[in-house]
């Protein structure tokens, strides 16, 4: 699969969870297969929604690809923009079941890891080109306590203990709008615009390795 | 202008009012000049964002055009999907002033008017519509108390006095991704995506005379 | 019961609906059952949430009692602050079943009716003295088009039919806390709260005959 | 000041900012001063609404009063409910100035520290108890970036280096309704239910030193 020349980035998006019958994360993610990206080729991966499993998979793929950058990405029904993720956290709290049926609360993703890890990407930067690109975008400070969380704390941790020049991170985006159909007042975001934020946060998460002092915080 | 054979519709748009260097009604109205939609030409036309000078212009561009229908578009900055207006209500009370520097509060749009008047749409129709095409939308019953009401007001109130075949009345769409970027965590909605909507919601006005009966109300 | 020789104003609250086990309106209306403010003693009687019915049980109160003020509460799940409604419409639009199982869509409260008819009162004056007495509240355009607009609408167009010196209105309100605990994230407010400010509203309501002219509209 | 036999608790509230008159954790937090909790003494203290000296305060009288407990509080306009913080993290990033005139932008709180630090609290027990007092009340997984996390965080981080059997985190309460009267639509909460609400957090945190496993998480 990654028989060229090219280093690699390794995009992944989630099945679908909660009842909904797509995941916009997957629908967007998977039209990126085979690009080309600041010299990188990017290969495309669906996770299933489970905890444990989603992170089988995960570390399976980079162990395959040898990606230079990793961007999981999920869905945030009810957000209205894309929001990079600052850290996620140590823990397993989930509000329903996954797809396996499996409900942890207050587990640890990974016995004896720190509280939690910040994202190993460029979020101020790629915040910056975002906004530059006219695309609605934030910092979030958290990923929530659910699958999202789970594979990016279990990827940040991987990046510490296994390869610390690895790019990774993860990113929420809304709700398509054929969903937010289903879900009266739900803000959403098209397909065409996810793309071309996974592909401005892509290239500016491999072009940056020092990030930018802006401010995008929150008082609360 | 109108040098066609074909009967007309007349949309517009308004301009940009409350700070913002753009306002997406007619950023999108403009958009549809002079396409042919179920046999009729659109004529549009931008908007003051004043009161009075408002419905004069679109009174003016009534009589000249004599439309089949008129559909009216304004912003509503923090709403997430397409909102197609029930009612408009005889009354101006400005939060901010208008572009003509006015605040008028709790005076009549039109004095001795009755206190509010239904849409001349058949706005169920609409609504089903847009869901079919996978279009965020929703049923508003208030169309604020601003210059966006007081068109609506004043077009619904000219069609029971002149008019009365004429259909008519407002609908009110979200920021462009553009604007969302500078209004942290507000939804918005691509002018793509507005357009289709717009050509949708002019076809079904144009086809149907009378509406379904599909439950879209709020329990307050 | 209304045997003083005080004039009588007339309180109502609702029943509970939509899965609840209490409905605030009726929680804090009861208590104001015999008070006497501004030379008036207030009589309180819980309406069923139910079409018609309601409206029946509200117009025959006002037969039996002669009041100088109608003051109709009702529940607001989801709102943060006390709202003083403008307006009622000629509509029921019900997303869910009342109490008794009906569901109607697009029926008139009264057939023949205006579109919709305002508020018989000073609501600018009622809104400036709760915020004087640092109570949140709004004036709201729009009461849905549920049981709460129907007994809004049914009484506004009897006081226009039958009795033009009554004063009449409705007023929303929050969840009690002790709802909200069963809806993460929705705000509410103690009852405490909502008393004070319905002996506000109806201080106010019997002692201004014209209204204020301050601004508290919106721009959609 | 701790002249008793009591062993103590610390209490801390914060002076108002962002152009508030007054900041609702302080005016709830100094009615606490000197009641005994589950045989506790409760010492109350105003901490500067400024990174760095903020902490100050904090360590000095965690010096000075050996509590047993420490418990922040705070203002999170726009939230609804009490808000048990889970987790502090190692950064400042102020949108607005502190009131020193300090604006940090991705600095650590503590240089060399752990990128986030747990609460030192039984949480889950915490939200039991608000619940079956009927006070709403959910677990929050962010404390912003600004404030009230920087004193979390350095709360946290103290705990683990230098006390390790003292219990702290930091709670934050939604506006008074004096204030949400200036912020329309603003949810807010009585100081009388802050008041009951941080009575029933010291008792909960005092009493149980293993946490209880109930899903309060959130899925992004």
């Amino acid at each position: 699969m990654t028989n060229t020349n090219h280093p690699t980035v390794l995009i992944t998006g989630f099945e679908p969870f909660g009842g909904e019958k797509v995941n916009p994360s997957w629908q967007a993610v998977q039209q990126l297969e085979g690009l080309i990206i600041e010299g990188h080729i990017v290969i495309t991966r669906e996770l299933p929604c489970e905890f444990d499993t989603s992170l089988e998979a995960l570390y399976n793929n980079i162990a395959l690809h040898d990606p230079a950058l990793v961007l999981c990405v999920g869905q945030a029904g009810g957000r209205s923009d894309i929001s990079i993720e600052r850290i996620a956290i140590n823990i397993n709290d989930a509000r329903i079941q996954d797809n396996a049926g499996h409900q942890p609360i207050d587990t640890p993703v990974v016995k004896g890891g720190p509280d939690a890890i910040f994202a190993k990407l460029p979020i101020k930067h790629m915040l910056w080109d975002l906004h530059e690109a006219l695309i609605p975008a934030s910092i979030s400070n958290t990923a929530g306590t659910y699958v999202c969380n789970h594979v990016m704390y279990g990827l940040c941790h991987y990046i510490d203990s296994h390869k610390q020049n690895l790019k990774g991170g993860f990113v929420h985006i809304p709700y398509l709008p054929s969903q937010a159909v289903h879900h009266s007042g739900a803000p959403s975001m098209t397909q065409t615009t996810v793309i071309s934020a996974l592909k401005s946060m892509i290239s500016s998460a491999l072009r940056h390795d020092q990030d930018l002092a802006i401010a995008a915080g929150t008082t609360h």
